[in-house]
């Protein structure tokens, strides 16, 4: 008998009738002798209604009160998934994240969980009833609700998972797995049966649109199996795992695109010391993420430095640039909102020279000229006109060997 | 510096901009100087819907669940009045009925409160903060969620209200206070200054649709002055406070009516002991409140109980009195479900004689007849044809002075 933890998302528990189908997946996972925890998010937009609602009293947004608003959604769809279990004579009940024991930090609207304490949830399993836990929220040290930002109904998963010791954590959304490139893209995309969770963080990374990388961070940290599978269709997804000896013939499993970011260049910098330092500082000061960054080659003691940062940060970044580039000596600072970035990740890549050769020539003969490169061991970005972007994905996913035949 | 505890209403709560203008009302109470907590219901018809969300999932309306989905409403309501409140620079926090220390018992969908222990409610107020709190709901000894059932948030505020030694408890409706007859069946109603916790009581029991006997009968047990107003015109509206001698003067307060309850008459029953009691045992048991009892006058040892239950509760109590006819010895079971009751309230009336002789003189002019007759020291009730109701109550009205001039 396994211990199975299921995450339903939102769109999988859009309506009564999807809340109906999950019951019923819920109670066919009993049926076949394992236990099972749920986790459930919000319905569909509900929660995109609540913050429309708040924005209509007050535009400013205060974290405590918000928190305490939007735990409103997952309240009505756990309450809901547990009634349609009883429906189907399967016990159940809900808990909030408070009642589940997830303790968080302080920080509304992107809590950390600092403890889990799911006595709970053991004693519901206990009594043979399929708990059917809050995602996303938790109660903080000084008892305020919070929540856990984006992708947190993800994360309350993997830790329950985690905290209950289950054999695996299944991640219902609305696609049917992780695949090569964005079906969108490249219509000749495969599903993936097994990505390791280093190619997996590295694709989250680069604009792989299933599993945040806060949440695939935190599955590999504590050596939580994850498997993402549709709510719609059922069939078997993609695991997760740790990386595993026959892992190592693929060389590329993916290829992922991102055209979500904007790049920044402060020009004419003195190459010495302590510039790059004061900027980053800078920009960590203002609470801007930064992702790639490049130091073109010194000429005359002169540099450009580069970096790409999300396209909604782009003027709060560019603010906190102009403030220091006269203290910097820096003579210019420029952004270009029109790039987009390639991604090839594969844990094959350690062992396969070769790899960075075909992609610079595959995106020449295509005439896509690169314009930023950074890379990891598993993982090569180029960054590119955005308009470019889904050629360039389409092309490497045929040259990498990766189309479906 | 007074203590006021809002408690304010669904309709109060409907929108937005009547969110935002509940704020400026509490900001305003408190620039003259009182401290404000303030207690909140689901908005407008939010509940309404969960519970058809819930009718869709399943028809059996789990009471465990069924708490938990209901009491998102208030969460909702109490966030964004906090941040509306936080708008207006005054200091806001919402807490759910848990935060607050409302224990209940575990009752679900109609439970009783055990305890306040609202230690985060004070701590909030020595703050200089605007507690608002969330109606209707609780946490059980076994620590799962629970509401109050009908008239709920009422009861919150005034235990709310008791526990913090408040000065008053002000609930704020969509009426402008208690009136002495309803005035969409009396035009020339008047709102009343000040009205009796005994006399409130009365009107509650029979009719009045203001206040439920629920919270009035709180209040008076604890000695919490009710100030009920409106939110749309923010008026002074009607005080409910204990007895005093200016009161006396007063004979008849209120006129109240109400046509949702049906008569059941068990006829041709012998007139021995134990046989009433044999009867409401059996309607107890089968969970029926029955109103008002008349025992018919005995001839030939024989006798009719009359009695009145709600409409909606006709059926099982006619099951309920079928099975146990036969062992009483009752010969008939009979129903009318086309009556309705008026009565006269007000506490002048115990020292006060004549007054039933000038309401049936008054019935009796109109041609209206009397079936059945209940009395308490300041009420006396008649029921009468259901389509007669809303000529008693206007002639009534007028008979007993009680018409705006």
């Amino acid at each position: 008998m396994a211990l199975i933890v299921q995450k339903y998302g939102g769109t999988s528990v859009g309506d009564a009738e999807r809340i109906r189908a999950v019951a019923r997946h819920v109670a066919e996972t009993r049926a076949r002798g394992n236990e099972v925890a749920v986790v459930v998010s919000a319905m569909g937009q509900f929660t995109d209604e609540l913050i429309a609602l708040a924005d209509e009293v007050t535009p400013t947004r205060p974290a405590r009160e918000m928190d305490m608003l939007l735990t409103a959604g997952e309240r009505i769809s756990m309450a809901l998934v547990s009634m349609a279990l009883g429906a189907l004579d399967v016990g159940s009940a809900s808990f909030t994240g408070s009642q589940a024991g997830i303790i968080t930090d302080t920080t509304h609207m992107s809590a950390k969980i600092l403890e889990m304490r799911p006595d709970r949830i053991r004693e519901a399993l206990a009594l043979g009833l399929v708990p059917v836990v809050a995602g996303f929220q938790g109660v903080s040290t000084e008892r305020d609700i919070t929540t856990l930002g984006r992708g947190g109904s993800d994360v309350t998963a993997v830790a329950l998972a985690h905290a209950l010791g289950a054999d695996v954590c299944e991640i219902y959304t609305d696609v049917t797995g992780v695949f090569s490139a964005d079906p969108r893209v490249v219509p000749r995309a495969r599903r993936l049966e097994r990505v390791s969770f280093d190619e997996m963080l590295e694709m989250a990374a680069t604009g792989g649109r299933v599993l945040m990388l806060r949440s695939v961070e935190f599955a590999r940290r504590h050596g939580v199996p994850l498997h993402v599978r549709s709510s719609f269709t059922w069939e078997q997804g993609t695991w997760i795992v740790e990386e595993e000896p026959s892992m190592e013939e693929a060389i590329v499993s993916a290829i992922t695109d991102d055209t979500s970011e904007a790049k920044i260049t402060v020009g004419g910098v003195p190459d010495r010391p302590g510039v790059a330092a004061t900027l980053f500082r800078a920009l960590a000061d203002a609470g801007i993420n930064v992702d790639m960054i490049v130091q073109n080659v010194s000429a005359h003691n002169v540099t450009d430095i580069s970096f790409t940062v999300a396209k909604t940060d782009l003027e709060p970044a560019l603010a906190a640039c102009t403030k220091v580039a006269e203290g910097i000596g820096a003579t210019e600072v420029s952004s270009d909102d029109g790039i987009g970035r390639v991604s090839l990740v594969g844990a094959g890549m350690k062992s396969s020279p070769g790899v960075t050769a075909l992609m610079f020539e595959t995106l020449s003969a295509k005439g896509i000229n690169i314009e930023m490169i950074s890379t990891s061991s598993i993982r090569i970005s180029c960054v590119v006109r955005a308009e470019k972007v889904a050629d360039a994905v389409r092309s490497l996913h045929s040259a990498f060997g990766l189309d479906v035949p």
